[in-house]
């Protein structure tokens, strides 16, 4: 079922922004798990929904985007309680892809994504714990920030993996999406000068060939902007124990908040998102914290890889959009092989950049640029430094 | 052959804009028809770009995005001497368009909405004076403007068929859109509140079926904005007379131009310009008098459709994107059809905004708004207030 990328119970009128600031006159959209002063914050259930009253007041993200002058024009559809990548959402409808037809538009943020990717609005807010803004940044040919850990306020915001939860955001375009990280990020710091580039070896491999070559086609035609990059291999006992570490922590931590509610209210849970309810809820202290010792593991040897200056680059995602009419198990392989991406700036606590570099099978595909903690000023500068190159084919005289 | 969309002569190094104003952080692109200080202007032709002298002075469309903040990251590629709405160019190659893989971005600024529709920079400047920002902006899902005649100006910048030529500019989404307008129109006026929607059905009927449905679809969700929609003929003796009185005045204007230093020069010019300049070169001064009749008839008529406070509905191109692959046959009656929908604000001398109201096979198509003169602040707001349908679909239970 296709769906709008706004939630049926949407503000009834935009909210105005101030009249100044740098995103005066912008419109903007806002996940809705996001509290809204006067309305009710679904979290992509209606179930949940149904329970809330009201919110007393306005999340920070959303009051400072107002602050600057954006007006918020609706609330998106989310998966539920963010717990998903694909987009999908069977009570509301599963937002379209506009640059992708017949396929999905990635999660959890799927309505922030297909509204910007739609020109519905200037900018969208999003979040992001095992990829929910980087994935359908990608997957719907647009920017999306995932900011270091702690950076961005979720303060009024519904919680899912407090370990990785981050805000996030959406935009069309590179100068955009800086503009909207200088009113998020909290105590605002000078760009470091990008000093070294690494090319995540592993983290290729993992991608479909035609993902691969449309990034590296991209880095080929972007070389004079980044000029010393090298190979590494990010991890190498391989990906499988960190992104199973970071599940299990994100499994835990996500019933630690909902499981309560919904051995209480038992609610409609849609494909996919049952399961892995039903999986966090088996989840015993002994796995969650032998995960956690990975994840310490992990976090210390990305951090190490990543010292100022330094940019780790790989695809986003390893594939294009999955198809709408996709398996379960089809979806569940997508999950699985993106998660061992995503998990990289997750374990890591690190912000990454998704641009819109390229097409594969006529589908957008992101390429991803991971940064030490603190460094989202620089990715966003070189998002812009390097945009220039998103979309454009090698060179006059290719085929 | 496909390009970039920036010129092989382009910029060495950013222009950076003012360091505050409404357009900071952000970046520009700029068709290759505005003079820059110190670059040559290439109009789309190696012969010509060859003859030219680096510019003295930067025209004044760019000089007011500088002073708004943006910075200038390249020129743009565009059809030769602005002569077509195709996009292709022989000797540059033909701007990807990233929404719709395989088909041509339509032109003729063709570089600046390709670059936009890429993410590869936020905002785009280009020229319109038979379509070439309303049908690129639309066969590239993104939002184009066309100003009101005289009302950006166009010192510094190469003439087409002066007219009929207006600046014009892109953005991804709409606030964008409509910031970029508070910076380049001349005396900026109130916004005019909409009082009356005119459907033109002779216009939708020129424009194949599923480019016709999904617009149609799109004022069906956007009702509650629209709501005063009624259908009207814009043209009750049909287009042709119009479309031809258009352009014999542009053929006879564009030789005027250049007709001189084409014959001294004898450049190479690609398939389509040649036969459309060697037409130019044959008009004679009493088919321009006959046709400027039928023009005058035609803008009063059409302006009279058109009092303050009324809109003109209107599919912005009768098709989507030609394949890269079209015949000369199958692109001359894409540029007849076409011009038949575009010669309306063209004749009128009036603003046109157009929208990426959603997909046909996958592919973008644009909606315009055509309003009476210097209404182009109430053309952008209403871009921006019927923003948040583009793309979607029918609600939540649509297949």
């Amino acid at each position: 079922m296709r769906g709008s990328a706004f939630v049926p119970h949407d503000l009834s009128a935009p909210l105005r922004g101030a009249d100044s600031g740098p995103l005066a006159g912008l419109t903007a959209g806002v996940k809705d798990m996001y509290d809204i002063a006067g309305e009710r914050t679904g979290g992509g259930n209606p179930s949940w929904l149904a329970a809330q009253a009201p919110a007393q007041t306005t999340a920070v993200g959303v009051r400072r985007l107002l602050d600057a002058g954006a007006d918020i024009i609706g609330k998106t559809v989310c998966d539920e309680f963010f717990f998903s990548l694909t987009g999908g959402n069977v009570h509301y409808g599963t937002p379209v892809n506009a640059r992708a037809p017949g396929r999905l538009p990635g999660g959890s943020s799927s309505g922030s994504a297909a509204a910007v990717g739609a020109g519905a609005c200037d900018i969208a807010l999003g979040s992001d714990t095992g990829g929910s803004v980087r994935v359908p940044a990608a997957l719907n040919g647009i920017y999306g920030m995932r900011p270091t850990h702690g950076r961005v306020s979720l303060e009024g915001a519904m919680a899912m993996a407090p370990s990785f939860d981050t805000a996030g955001w959406f935009a069309a375009t590179p100068g955009l999406l800086r503009k909207v990280g200088h009113v998020l990020l909290d105590r605002e710091r000078e760009s470091t000068p990008l000093r070294r580039t690494l090319l995540a070896r592993d983290a290729f491999a993992l991608a479909d060939d035609g993902v691969a070559a449309a990034l590296r086609a991209f880095l080929a035609r972007a070389q004079a902007s980044l000029p010393l990059c090298e190979e590494t291999i990010v991890a190498p006992a391989g990906f499988d124990s960190w992104r199973a570490a970071f599940r299990t922590i994100q499994g835990w931590e996500i019933w630690r908040v909902y499981g309560a509610w919904i051995e209480r209210h038992k609610p409609n849970l849609g494909p996919g998102i049952a399961e892995r309810m039903a999986h966090a809820a088996s989840l015993r202290e002994s796995d969650v914290a032998a995960a956690r010792a990975v994840a310490a593991d992990a976090r210390a040897h990305i951090r190490a890889l990543l010292p100022p200056g330094t940019v780790l680059v790989l695809p986003t995602a390893p594939s294009i959009a999955p198809p709408l009419a996709s398996s379960a198990a089809a979806l569940e392989m997508f999950r699985a092989r993106t998660m061992a991406l995503t998990c990289i700036a997750g374990l890591g606590g690190l912000p990454q950049v998704s641009l819109p570099a390229g097409l594969a099978e006529g589908c957008p595909v992101g390429l991803s640029l991971v940064g030490g903690v603190g460094t989202d000023e620089m990715l966003l500068d070189l998002a812009v430094a390097l945009a220039r190159h998103c979309g454009a084919t090698d060179a006059p005289g290719a085929p």
